[in-house]
């Protein structure tokens, strides 16, 4: 299983996958600044809610050692921290992974690395747990022995510390031979989907085919698929879920269908905090990114581009949000205190 | 105003813009034979319901010029004929067009040239028509002076033979000052929206951006567009609509968002033999359109793609068919026989 991230202690660097570079070539960036941090992850060199969290926790480690070697202020490292915690605003894990590590910063490098790989190595346990409840809950809700998957965006390896979310669940189905086909929608402008999870569908030996974001509703109104997963980004407290833009048309396609729309997420990415979709800011990106493609322009000089990089589900389109603690069900149990508990 | 086609007399020949190459480049083709139309009509060089109604009607004379030089036997031109009706599945307007002059064979091109003629300038004469009873709806049902319009894929003066359906409505609330903003749906993977939308968008001076297809259920439902407007491969006769994939995710944001969702068509794109949606064939076109762009792969090789080139809106969905003959609305005034007195 390849790994998005790793702490390499010999060097004191962080080690990530360039995920703008696949699926190409497989190119490994040496971090070692908070400018180098902060490049990763607004490029997207380094993206998926949970390794947002992971790349976090570890950026404070490095910040630290920076602020160290270049004699830092105190006001200095607070703001390079907080530089990290703001790179990008929509997924919470991001701030959450800072949060996390930040407040032993005073206990220097190895306290806080210590928590920093603690965090790592929960969210792969979340993930594997995850991926079991849900595909319980999948096979069981279709009555299915083996399923057809519609997935967004990417949610695997390259998303999260280890193994996935939405990605994690479809891993746990074939395994248990009880996956049949999954359709990968392949998630413009960045194309996550065609250049990511195909890559990782490929690698893993699962049976897919690519399709437009477009060709998901027709997918779903003409019985093809069984089931759609996606991932989060952030999950308010009464169960409204940001995701890669384009979850929320897939969502509706899926109740008109009759099909479960599932979230698989970690708990840390609920955000009691938020208390519906309408509180979770959407990260607006270049208008580039849709205007042109591989660096070459589709559109006319003169047009501008609408880039939103997310979209918010309203928790009534979702039938299950999975996390490692189980799950829950907005359609049929309105519960606003169990994602409450689970987040506790 | 652009002409996507246009036959030359002098030459005997027919023109096309070649709309692989925009906005890149504005070339033009001249198709002199049966294998230059259906190379244009398959990779698209020519396309757009109304637009290829046109073609089919003129392919009939290069067809019959072509045989009359060639010497071909009455059963090699019908079959030729054949291989125009045929080499597009889901518009109905080709092979209608085709049914149009072909019965005036045996009188020669002159008679089928000049019925071909005949059904370009009408094509035209409705899309003028529909767009005013467009705008009309559009501007009373919303009660907006200036409103703010989703589209999806090309319905302009390039899909048809001049100024367009949903496009030309577009066009038509421009000149009365009652368009504000115009989303113009990229459309995967051939980026009819990008590449040929934005671009007679700019050339006429409509305001707009250009967003992912991903984006509009979440612009539909944020509040920022007013209505959806698109076209039309194949109305049935109680209403259903296959146009491009992508087309249906519109309509159910469009329902979930309270905004109308407008399909504009000529009269000629509804097809009465066919009952209902279940009765359309949805072409499939080669998955590398989806693996691929201008030349480079964005999948890994092993990658397969899925690719239905249109998709079926269900008529519950529509708010509004807007023909040269009038606005039916299938949503309140479910009458089957409208569909069929207008078509008649």
């Amino acid at each position: 299983m390849v790994r998005a991230l790793e702490w390499i202690d010999a060097t004191g660097t962080l080690q990530l996958i360039d995920q703008t570079r696949l699926p190409d070539r497989e190119l490994y960036l040496a971090v070692r600044s908070v400018d180098d941090l902060v490049t990763a992850i607004t490029s997207l060199a380094v993206r998926g809610a949970p390794a947002l969290g992971a790349v976090g926790a570890l950026g404070v480690a490095l910040a630290i050692a920076q602020g160290e070697a270049e004699a830092w202020s105190p006001e200095r490292l607070a703001a390079e921290v907080d530089r990290i915690r703001q790179a990008r605003p929509t997924a919470v894990n991001l701030a959450w992974g800072v949060n996390q590590t930040w407040p032993l910063a005073g206990q220097g490098v190895p306290a806080v690395l210590a928590r920093a790989k603690q965090i790592v190595a929960e969210d792969e346990a979340a993930n594997r747990a995850l991926s079991r409840l849900g595909a319980d809950w999948i096979l069981r809700q279709t009555g299915r022995e083996r399923v057809r998957v519609i997935t967004h965006c990417n949610t695997g390896a390259l998303a999260t510390t280890a193994w996935g979310t939405a990605y994690g669940i479809i891993h746990e189905l074939h395994d248990r031979g009880a996956l049949e086909l999954v359709y990968a929608d392949e998630t413009r402008p960045l194309l996550q989907g065609a250049r990511l999870t195909s890559w990782e569908l490929v690698r893993d030996g699962i049976p897919h085919v690519v399709q437009v974001d477009g060709a998901s509703a027709s997918t779903l109104l003409r019985g093809k698929a069984d089931v759609a997963i996606i991932g989060a980004d952030r999950i308010a407290a009464n169960g409204d879920t940001a995701n890669k833009v384009g979850s929320l048309a897939l969502a509706l396609a899926c109740q008109r269908a009759g099909v479960p729309f599932v979230v698989a997420a970690p708990s840390t990415t609920i955000d009691l905090l938020t208390a519906s979709g309408d509180g979770i800011e959407i990260e607006e990106r270049d208008g580039g990114e849709v205007l042109s493609f591989g660096g070459v322009r589709t559109t006319p000089e003169e047009a501008q581009g609408y880039n939103p990089a997310f979209d918010v589900t309203p928790c009534d389109l979702i039938s299950a949000i999975v996390t490692e603690y189980g799950v829950v069900e907005p359609q049929t149990t309105p519960d606003p205190g169990l994602l409450a508990r689970i987040a506790g």
